[in-house]
């Protein structure tokens, strides 16, 4: 076994496009997992990649501390136990959770999001795209704070997104009408063939306001919003009575250099009586077994699909992270460091 | 009795500061009530002023339908029945509900916001400023939409108005610590000493979001607005987790020409696990009750102070409703047409 854990540090802040620029290779002494405290070796397998990757970046409170300069970047992964003290986490266990940007880390002790084992025959791929904190975003904020009923009419932007696919296909097995926003021909397409969404609006090609004028008349009731900027205001202006809009994210803006303008049109929220609300899955950590066992019974019966867009080559990790930021991954971005020892 | 209604009709539609150039004063015939629907001939002795009134002439799509050109322009206010044909309303019975801007109205047939008797002994200045609109605005906007929780934080905005005190005191009473921003030295001194605010901020000569920081460093709870633009955006920086917003109104941009950008710092409402719902009073009819029966028993304990500004003379109504629009109304904008028979 290498004596040698590679890391990417964050080195710089970002002010725009985050890059591999903010980041540096370095090479340090293998971790040691400490015996008292129950902890395991974990060679990281599978790096999971998320816009909200972008705020651990800033130098602000958020609801994580910023990663501090000279760290490891904070990334979700999937990893197998390699040495243990902890009998829950036997040698050759696969764990997902926080592994963050590095080849080797250490597992079992306390942690903000504690590693998970992962369900019995499940890809480390499968199971960051469709029982990781991507999936139950989907899950807790279109059934939580979305709160959609049957027949209502749910807008999702980013839908072609890890995220925003999941809530596109859970909202029609809600028993919804289904609209998603997403860039570009083969996106929209494949929402339409493999999501079985109502409609896809290409935000590259089309104008937004006018396709959800012609596509849903009656109004929106639900939007899911990852995209935020003029999507968001175009999406509030075409939002019913009593309409429920989950904030999850707004990845239009996370790059800017100066924050841009809101959205002009909140005054309809108190005309339409809109609720706008913002959420974070970790909130959601206690039910994480609900949203897992509801969406391992979908996924047997056929009913939701994902795309996993994995990259190779531990020097590439920062460039993945990018690939988020202009639009480039199809659907669930990943990048592999090691196949699991069976 | 006079054979003529003198009526304000809508005559433009405002772009920009609303005032008497969009009105003009019609003589019309005196209505009269219909025997088989068991109407009510209503002289208009009070009528009430609200900022929504301005929503109200635009030709927009709201909760409402706008007011239509030529027509009288829709407001609230306090009348006396002169001839019944409904039992439950005889000649001298004090109403409230939607008189609209003209001398003589009809009452007891069917309206989106019927008539209501006035409780025994209540003035009609007391019934519009605390038993109307305005107060259940702010009882059901702060306890319903913001939620407020024991010493938790409040912040109001418009926090001298008539809807903005009451929901100072309300949170007050509901054993919060609450700000209020309000606009010159006088309103914050009224606000510190009657209303018993824990703390006041004068807009007009004050950084908000230094004082905010000031007198709430550990963050805002629930946020009651009434103002929106910039207020807003300085007011969601200074949330704490999980807060509310409750979106009331925004008067500073209801007289713009074109609509100003919104708040620039929405994705603090993701970070912070905000919920901003706007809301309005009439989706509340079924409870306005309870509403004022827990008024009435505050009032009753001394609990409750407010305002009344009333003007005076028919012809000046249009210039009392730009009044609220310059802030130079003191609590509770009114004109008073007659007083009643008694």
């Amino acid at each position: 076994m290498s004596q040698i854990n590679r890391q990417w540090l964050l080195t710089a802040r970002p002010n725009g496009m985050i890059g591999p620029e903010h980041f540096e290779l370095v090479e340090t002494p293998m971790p040691e997992p400490d015996l008292d405290n129950g902890e395991v070796l974990i060679k990281v397998l599978m790096l999971g990649f998320d816009p909200a990757m972008r705020g651990w970046v800033e130098d602000l409170p958020s609801y994580l501390p910023p990663v501090e300069l000279g760290t490891p970047m904070r990334g979700s992964g999937v990893g197998q136990g390699i040495a243990s003290h902890n009998d829950a986490m036997p040698v050759g266990t696969l764990v997902q959770g926080l592994t963050n940007w590095q080849e080797y880390c250490i597992g079992g002790g306390s942690s903000v999001m504690p590693m998970q084992p992962l369900p019995p025959g499940t890809a480390p791929g499968t199971a960051l795209a469709a029982f990781g904190t991507t999936a139950f975003t989907a899950y807790f904020g279109l059934l939580d704070v979305g709160q959609p009923k049957q027949g209502e009419t749910v807008l999702v932007s980013g839908a072609a997104g890890a995220t925003g696919s999941f809530v596109a296909q859970i909202a029609r097995l809600q028993g919804c009408k289904v609209v998603g926003i997403a860039g570009g021909p083969e996106k929209c397409q494949w929402l339409k063939d493999a999501c079985h969404v109502d409609h896809a609006i290409d935000y590259k090609s089309e104008d937004i306001g006018a396709r959800l004028s012609e596509v849903c008349p009656e109004g929106i009731d639900v939007f899911f919003d990852n995209v935020g900027g003029a999507t968001l205001e175009t999406a509030i202006g075409h939002m019913r009575e009593f309409g429920r809009i989950a904030l999850c994210g707004g990845i239009s803006g996370y790059n800017d250099t100066e924050p841009a303008a809101g959205p002009s049109n909140l005054m309809d929220l108190v005309k339409f009586r809109i609720r706008m609300q913002g959420f974070i899955v970790i909130d959601y950590m206690d039910r994480f077994p609900e949203a897992a066992a509801q969406l391992a019974q979908w996924i047997e019966a056929g009913e939701l699909v994902w795309r996993e867009d994995i990259q190779e080559g531990f020097e590439n990790v920062p460039a993945t992270l990018q690939r988020l930021f202009k639009g480039q991954n199809q659907g669930k971005q990943m990048l592999k460091l090691a196949d699991p020892d069976s």
